[in-house]
C-alpha cells in the first residue's frame, strides 16, 4: 500500500453535491473497469459503449493506453512495480471522474486481482463495475491488431501478459463479455442492458 | 521533463469526438488553473464558480488538496521533486477532464512558473485559463482558516510557500482576482464573465 505522506490537509464539503449532479444529469457517475488479455477488445468495446451512451445523452470518458501512457503515466514502464503504480493511478483518476458524475471506462489489461480490487475499494458499492473481456489467448493472438503478440513471441517484448506474464481472471466480475463468441454490438448491448437494469442510466425510449 | 518509457503504444481515434461532445453540451471543456498563496482563497473560489456553473447547466469539477492529496498523490510529500511531480500529475488529470468536456478547476498553490507553464502546454490555446488569486501575504496570514501560516511561523511546517518557500507570481495570467480587495461573489463573477466573453459557456439568459 502507498503511504499517506502529506498530513496538513483538511477535508471540506464541496458546494455541489454528487446527488445534485446526478439529479440534473439523470445518470450516475460510475467506474466501468474493463480487464482482459492484450487484443481481447477492451478499448474497442469501451469506445463502442461510449458512443451508445453519448447517443443516450450520457457523458462518459475512456481512459486507456492512448491517453494515460503518453501523459499521466509516461514515467512508468512495465516492471511489476510500475504496472502496480500504473493501475493505482488509473484507479484514482477513474474514481475522480465518477465523482464528477462521468461514466468512466478504463481499458487496461490490469492482470492482477489485487490491483483491481484496490481500484474497486475506492468506490461505493455499485459504483464499480468490473467487466471481464473474455477471449481465448489463441483468438487474441490471431487478432493482434498492434502486432504485440507477434513481437512478444519473438522475444522483443518482455513481461507480456498472456505469454511471459500472468493474467489472473476476475473471480466475480459484474459482467463477462465473451468477445470471441459474440460480436461488438452484442457485447456492447450487454453492458448497456446492465447499466439500465441497475438504474445507472435511464432506459431507452420506446420507439 | 519526464521521459517517455512505454514505447509499444499506438494511438487510435476515439469514436466520440470533442466537437460532438461540446456541441451536445453547449459549453467547452477547459482547465481553469487557480494559483496563489496558501489561504488566498483558491479552493473557495473554485467551488463558488462551480456552483454558478452548475446553475447554468455546465458540468465542472474541482481538483484540490482534498481529493488529490488523499488519493492520486498520496505518495508525494512537499520536497521540491514531490511538489513538481504533484503539479505534473494534476496538470495531466485536469487535461483529461477538459478533454472529456468538463470544466476542470485546479486549486493548488502551484508556486513555480515552470510547472504551471508545463500544465498549460498540454492544452490547446484558449483551453487553459490561469487565474492568479492575488492576496497580500499579510491578509492570507490573518485569514489562515487551517492554521497553516501559524504552524509555519512556529517552524512546524517546513518549505511553506510565503514563509520558507518561494511563490512566483504569474507574469501573464488570463485573469487576476484580488481576493483581498473584492468579495467572493465579485471574484467569482469576474471568472464567469470571462468564460462568457470567450464563448466557453453560453451567456446567461436575460431575466
Amino acid at each position: 500500500m502507498t503511504e499517506q505522506k502529506a498530513t496538513n490537509i483538511t477535508w471540506h464539503k464541496p458546494l455541489v453535491t454528487r446527488e445534485e449532479r446526478e439529479k440534473k444529469n439523470r445518470y450516475k457517475g460510475v467506474v466501468i473497469w474493463i480487464t482482459g488479455l492484450p487484443s481481447s477488445g477492451k478499448s474497442t468495446l469501451a469506445h463502442e459503449v461510449e458512443r451508445l451512451l453519448f447517443e443516450r445523452g450520457c457523458n462518459s470518458y475512456v481512459l486507456d493506453g492512448d491517453n494515460i501512457r503518453h501523459g499521466l503515466n509516461k514515467d512508468l514502464g512495465f516492471s511489476p512495480e510500475d504496472r502496480n503504480e500504473n493501475i493505482r493511478r488509473i484507479g484514482e483518476v477513474a474514481h475522480l471522474f465518477a465523482d464528477a458524475g462521468v461514466i468512466a471506462f478504463t481499458a487496461f489489461i490490469s492482470p492482477y486481482r489485487e490491483d483491481r480490487d484496490r481500484a474497486r475499494s475506492l468506490n461505493e458499492p455499485g459504483r464499480f463495475i468490473e467487466v471481464f473481456c473474455k477471449c481465448s489467448p489463441g483468438e487474441c493472438e490471431q487478432r493482434d491488431p498492434k502486432g504485440l503478440w507477434a513481437k512478444a513471441r519473438k522475444g522483443e517484448l518482455k513481461e507480456f501478459t498472456g505469454i511471459s506474464a500472468p493474467y489472473e481472471d476476475p473471480p466475480e466480475p459484474e459482467i463477462t463479455v465473451e468477445t470471441d463468441k459474440y460480436n461488438l454490438e452484442e457485447c456492447a448491448g450487454q453492458i448497456m442492458r446492465y447499466l439500465e437494469e441497475k438504474g445507472i442510466i435511464p432506459a431507452a425510449a420506446v420507439k
